[in-house]
């Protein structure tokens, strides 16, 4: 990521409260040690119109991608825990709707870097379910249970 | 309008780019002297939970109402030609969607202010149509010309 100016910062973290989405999911996948894959996101929304702005974001965090849908809506997605983690690091202090759920994304990346047992991965899979706590997601179906349940059929 | 700093000042450009709408509208209105109204907006939607939110910058900006929908959404809406000015000049730098709308909204505001004919009027209401081509609005019904016919049947 490129050296945000104050000003840059300030900006992002309206644009994110205003337009941007912070979320993160477990999924199941089997290639992965503890049959689940944790997937953070950044994303943003814009009609047609608006792409040339989300191509400049993009280029200030220096990752990401932009998904042109049918409905002539434009995703900017970032899907990267090492962006997400620097882009969240920038604006928090600006942040007002989605602070906390920028602090924890920031701990649940931090946790992720750091697991070293299925025990730890629990604890992580545990901060997701207060993660989604926050955003009111109704959809959702991994819960940290789920995550339990399945360590201890593989026998962690 | 407190004094913003640059942060507030760029943030609440992000904020308004992401979440605000900007938009002016031509009202039929005989009280008034040329029979329309020039009705300028700005405004954010939130859902419940973003409500402190827009108090505070309700609080910042010294102007504008907050509205609870029964649907759950909180409208923030500034209709004070004088607010909305205030706070156009202040964020116009920073925005990047909206700078456009901004531009021109401040520019029909500078007209209303010194309008002392029904030419002038009919000059503004024509800047009121570049707006709205601007926000590619559909629903439109009262343009420039509906305007000009109105004032040459009072004779203007």
């Amino acid at each position: 990521m490129h050296k945000l100016t104050l000003s840059q910062r300030a900006y992002l973290a309206g644009f994110l409260d205003g337009d941007g989405s912070i979320y993160v999911r477990l999924k199941p996948n089997s290639t992965y040690r503890y049959n689940f894959q944790v997937a953070p996101y950044i994303s943003f929304f814009q009609a047609r119109k608006g792409r040339e702005h989300l191509v400049s974001i993009q280029g200030l965090l220096g990752g990401g991608y932009l998904r042109d849908r049918e409905d002539g809506i434009v995703e900017f997605v970032v899907g990267d825990g090492e962006t997400i983690s620097q882009f969240l690091k920038a604006v928090k202090p600006h942040l007002r709707l989605k602070r906390k759920q920028a602090e924890l994304m920031l701990r649940i990346l931090e946790m992720h870097r750091s697991i070293k047992t299925a025990q730890d991965f629990l604890r992580m899979a545990r901060v997701v379910d207060e993660f989604s706590q926050l955003n009111y997601s109704k959809k959702r179906k991994i819960t940290s249970d789920k995550v339990r349940k399945a360590l201890q059929a593989k026998g962690y």
